[in-house]
């Protein structure tokens, strides 16, 4: 048993939909959010910048005594997950392989979309993952880089976000892919534009659902699951109105009272 | 005479359109431009954030000795222009007080329409402007918070940003003020979709125009011309292919090679 927590970063609001999901699984463990609402969006970064700004979170979580990190960004994830895993002297999860893997499992014709931001697109990290898993896999990458503006705009249903939405997705929606990964965190909450332009023909994959399950067969196995209450706490380096706003909406709870703001960097 | 560098900073790529009408005003001058591009955008930080990046950003230009600075951001105007008055040696241009004037005298019917962030419209920064100038005056307000990274995503022009531009600017495409003012100085980029939803019947105002003619005048007045052959040196503080390519068309110039990544903050 270990009832440290488990700390979990991502550039600004979207890992709260990892946090969702892996409370959601594991009720009993505290979590340690850090969004780091000053420096959002990641997605357009250089890759220089996207390993800075991601080793100054992990080490943050690491001074709050976090047992593991769960890198709840796609984009920091495709870049430095192997760098962060070298240099921490606690377990590092990213975001991508469990995606890639349900994936993988899920896909009955082997033909698998990804969507994400530009910078984890470029990487190709998701195709590399899948591919690596099984290389008859026929993999279709977009990049949408407006779609984390939407969503921090609350944009997500309005005409402006279903208009985007099509215009990213319709080529895939004409392709014949049965599974769809989500390889950004900030994505399942334009999950009903996504659909009404996909349809409900594919397998749509989240990476907070399969992060979730990837982390509780990890603790249970190394018994360090928690027997705690699940306390949350949220730190973040810019606290605006509009942020509390966009988590609570995104956690489906009150979390304002929890939610301090902090310098790192 | 004063051959130093004048000092020009954004949070990104926006302040370049400000350098342009600079350097077309001012063509011996020389300038030390700072696009803050690993934080950008300002635009929907809290004031507390944007006023720590903006000192950031100035100290970075006075450590290149620089004899004047020129806030090339309509947000960090907006909330810290009297700050920055009073901690620098050097003396301050915002965007803002220019182009309010501007609108006060080309205005016949009294009502300006502005357009900016969120963090600017929040501001009421031109609205107390005008009003100061003239009391008279009714000034509509729009926030259009996805202009921004429509045009760092070179969407200006797609059927995306005329989209977006139509949502945000139809009402005041409608309304019966006569002058415009582009409150960010991303905006000239997406001008012409801007001119497709408002016609061709109101005057416009650039921020970017104003600023210079200000600091001609002032340069002029108080024996400050260069009389250089004006060299430019750009400074980014993350640096990408993306930004170089928006840089060189918002500039219509090639300046790739003058471009180098710093740290900051």
């Amino acid at each position: 048993m270990d009832n440290r927590p488990i700390g979990v970063f991502d550039s600004g609001v979207g890992g709260l939909t990892v946090v969702k999901e892996i409370k959601k699984l594991l009720p009993h463990e505290s979590i340690v959010y850090l969004g780091d609402t000053a420096r959002v969006p990641y997605g357009n970064r250089s890759e220089e910048i996207i390993a800075k700004f991601g080793l100054e979170d992990a080490n943050f979580l690491l001074s709050k005594d976090v047992k593991c990190i769960v890198i709840a960004c796609n984009t920091v994830s495709a870049y430095v997950a192997e760098q962060l895993r070298d240099e921490l002297s606690v377990p590092v999860f990213d975001v991508i392989r469990p995606a890639a893997t349900a994936a993988i499992i899920e896909s009955r014709n082997h033909k698998v979309g990804v969507i994400g931001t530009r910078a984890t697109i470029n990487s190709g990290a998701y195709m590399k993952a899948i591919l690596y898993g099984n290389r008859h896999f026929q993999v279709t990458q977009v990049s949408c880089p407006l779609f984390v503006p939407i969503v921090e705009e609350m944009e997500m249903e309005t005409s402006i976000g279903l208009y985007v939405a099509d215009k990213y997705l319709k080529d895939l929606a004409k392709s014949d892919i049965d599974v769809l990964i989500l390889g950004c965190t900030h994505y399942p909450m334009l999950i009903n534009s996504i659909v009404s332009i996909m349809g409900n023909n594919r397998k749509i994959i989240n990476c907070g659902t399969e992060i979730a399950k990837e982390l509780k067969a990890y603790l249970r196995k190394n018994s360090l699951l928690s027997d705690t209450s699940g306390e949350s706490k949220y730190y973040v380096t810019d606290l605006t109105d509009r942020f509390v706003q966009i988590a609570e909406m995104c956690m489906e709870e009150k979390i304002g009272d929890k939610i301090e703001r902090i310098n790192i960097g």
